[in-house]
């Protein structure tokens, strides 16, 4: 999903999240274009907070996407264009998935220090 | 990391989630059999439920790992030989980090019908 950010600038806690575990079936079908626009189309949603995504050479994905609040992510769930993109999801693109929603109450990071990106 | 199954048997909500999300510097450098290890250790601790992870060919990786309760989780994270590791992960496996912890509030998911796995 290369129009997902490696890695999202959010506000503090609580916020909310939704994990995708995905696993892919094999070729495209037209998945990334229709991922990438779908990314595309999230961000602009009202709440959207930022996404990080991964997936592996085996097919397997996560991809963590932050929202403002509940309603939010409920309002997106139910956006035309995405119920498409879940129903090709169904019929095509995985041969599973599991969807965790939950309230994020703290969080906190580490950078190594090193030399200043040019 | 290879001891992690690939899709978590869970309870029904409400639980609590580590959403480990990281960037792996480039080599091993003892990596690989240490976080092979701390996932065996994590199945043995009181509360933990379950852990999927995938990590892409550029390092980059999220980690999910489900608990019973926070305090089920803060006790993982005193546990010793993993602050060993997570001292070595701050020095020299991960460039950077973060670390979210959220409760989950509701999940679904799907699977494909399809042949019977031999």
């Amino acid at each position: 999903m290369s129009a997902a950010t490696p890695r999202a600038q959010l506000p503090e806690p609580p916020y909310y999240v939704v994990m995708f575990i995905s696993q892919r079936t094999e070729g495209d079908a037209g998945y990334a274009a229709v991922a990438d626009h779908m990314v595309e189309r999230a961000r602009r949603q009202p709440g959207f907070l930022g996404v990080e995504s991964v997936r592996d050479a085996q097919g397997l994905g996560i991809t963590l996407s932050y929202w403002r609040s509940e309603a939010d992510i409920l309002a997106w769930k139910q956006d035309a264009p995405h119920r498409d993109a879940q129903a090709k999801g169904r019929a095509q693109w995985y041969s599973r998935f599991e969807v965790r929603v939950a309230r994020v109450e703290r969080s906190y990071g580490f950078a190594a220090e090193g030399p200043a990106s040019a």
